[in-house]
């Protein structure tokens, strides 16, 4: 599927020999004893984590690999799921998971030989705590009372929850994105439970221009009438803001030349321009303003404040290398693939290849390849032919 | 000074040999008898037009040199202005006109040798008849009411007002962005009154790219709790709208290298993160609401609407060339100079680049010129020595 959500048509429905079929999200409760310590100095807990599973654990608990999903993704990466839970969730029924497409018996990630987890992650809206849920303490929504989170905390969560399962060490973990973030700083959190990382669209930290259109995002939303310093839900939710934020967040998924491809300046149904200025003339408009409707009915404000946050924070360089990014590199122990595409102006090129430049000075083992795309930021769940070539081959050395 | 409003240092105060000194806004008031036919089917009448002049017209009126405004610009683009007219203008006091750098006694645009005309579009809020202007039949701001302009408006607009000041030729017309569009359409619509043509950071459309990006900022707007169908000159503007719709407009104004340069990942003020999520923490996120806060307070976001529409309708391969940009600039009898700016992400250099093409295909005279520049769109502005040099000797040839 494309990073907004919409499957692809490639998608395999669930009775298909490479689906991994019907799935249920899985629940998990943790820090009910001692509170779960944040970066930010906050403290949470019970912290209840919704997952999903594919494939089977071996005896020896040595065949996980852990999926991350990006900004507005979830634990549901693959199969389908016929009952799903939460408010925002209903968008779920009938679609197949979000890497459906790299995630099955035979596939890329081949559940046949691996055990697969994907681990919601904490301040999200799809059933891991997050400001959404209900303060034990208040009986309310959390707000922004939730403590604000980092691509750290993350790290640890997941491996909280790996932890419950018993599961010590990861053949691989992989995200795109966000979810590259996550997989970079697992192989640096962890480096003797993580054998190999595979990193696509993602880099040590975001773009200046990424940091910028994120603050924006976050602007339009707490300037909405309606935020009331999101203590939201039980009124009418901050939605306009989300959509703007969602509408310029979509423009940079892709790429120029996708978009003139697919849109141009084509007028929507009709000849010539009806000259309104509240109204549809172009394709283009059309595309974002349906892009913001179904995104604003399956996403909650305050969770779109704080993973775009948890992205801005993240520098690899400066948190595990005092700015040295060759000193970062150093401390990776896994096995290490980095993908970027060539159109790819949110994570471009020239960023992801500093990482693997100081892989390359710090003697780590790592693989670079710019796939030619034109696909922009989405080319990581679009180009799935090229990416599940590399995964493949990348799995198979194992 | 640069796109943002901000006068750069180099601004030659009003008692400097080089500065054209004190100006004052002209106003004129056209179609006072016949109402303005538009291109949207609207007629609007009377039209009050705000102009600036610099330098002296020869006695046979064939000094004239008409200078385009871009989106946020005016009337006022060199000189200071000492009582600044109008609610929205306040912010011109003490400061030099848009384009002082450039205009003035012994510049690239000399006012000893010519006299340089400056019109503020139909649609402004900065003294040319607009939305926030008073419709004579209600006597209340037109608000949304106000007719749909394009680019082929303004060039006509500007004519109008060349006839009455009798001037029927000219020597050459000279705008960027939004203003080079029209310095483009002057060059289509009125072949054998325009000797020259000096088109910066436009093209003959805007990208893909930049009519989503349009979109977007005035779905800002029009989603603004404030909005209220335009309507909102007694109440409450839309100015949180406005002000999103800015901040990301400025992000396309600049580029990766210079925003990396002058902001990067530095935190405001302080060592590390106060970890807030409607708070400050970088540099790049003041600079954004500093932005937006001075935009707000000297622009209409009707306005806004107006101009961003018409700059995304305009498409001088289908206006004058049934969609072949070739027969289009067959058209064009103006010795014409196209110069973008290598990181302009906005009107990128392969666009700029499709006019050039077109007319040497059609053997037009056409010098094209691509400035190295790390500063993004705003670079027409910014790259005052690159622009002077050329601009100098393309009006030395006259």
């Amino acid at each position: 599927m494309s990073i907004d959500g919409e499957p692809l048509k490639e998608m395999h429905p669930p009775d298909h020999p490479q689906s991994v079929g019907w799935t249920t999200a899985k629940k998990a409760a943790l820090f009910t004893e001692k509170l779960f310590e944040l970066d930010s100095g906050g403290k949470i807990g019970p912290v209840e984590m919704e997952y999903e599973t594919y494939g089977e654990l071996s005896h020896n608990k040595d065949n996980v690999i852990l999926v991350c999903h990006a900004l507005t993704g979830d634990a549901h990466a693959a199969g389908w799921d016929p009952d799903p839970q939460g408010p925002l969730r209903q968008y779920r029924r009938n679609k197949p998971g979000w890497w459906d497409s790299m995630i099955g018996p035979g596939k890329a990630i081949d559940t046949d030989r691996f055990y697969v987890v994907c681990v919601n992650v904490l301040g999200s809206c799809y059933g891991t705590t997050g400001p959404s849920s209900i303060n034990p303490a208040t009986s309310r929504p959390w707000g922004m009372s939730f403590p604000v989170v980092t691509v750290g905390d993350w790290a640890r969560q997941q491996v909280e929850l790996l932890d419950l399962l018993g599961v010590t060490s990861l053949k691989a973990v992989v995200g795109g994105s966000m979810g590259g973030q996550m997989a970079l700083e697992m192989a640096l959190a962890y480096p003797d439970r993580v054998e190999g990382a595979i990193i696509l669209s993602a880099g040590h930290r975001v773009t200046t221009q990424g940091l910028a259109f994120n603050a924006v995002g976050r602007h339009s939303i707490i300037h909405d009438a309606n935020f009331n310093n999101g203590n939201y839900y039980d009124s009418r939710r901050p939605l306009a803001g989300l959509a703007v934020a969602r509408m310029m967040a979509q423009i940079t998924y892709l790429s120029e030349e996708s978009m003139g491809f697919k849109f141009g300046r084509r007028l929507r149904g009709k000849q010539s321009p009806d000259f309104t200025l509240t109204g549809i003339e172009f394709e283009m408009e059309s595309y974002l303003n349906h892009q913001a409707e179904s995104f604003v009915k399956r996403y909650d404000p305050n969770s779109y404040l704080y993973l775009t946050r948890a992205m801005d924070y993240y520098d690899a360089a400066e948190q595990w290398g005092q700015g040295d990014l060759r000193v970062t590199a150093s401390k990776i122990k896994a096995r290490t693939i980095v993908v970027s595409f060539t159109s790819d102006w949110l994570f471009p090129p020239e960023l992801c290849r500093e990482l693997v430049s100081a892989m390359c000075y710090a003697r780590r083992p790592v693989t670079y390849v710019n796939i030619p795309s034109k696909y922009g930021h989405d080319a990581f769940l679009v180009e799935t032919e090229a990416v599940m070539r590399l995964i493949k081959s990348f799995l198979k050395n194992d």
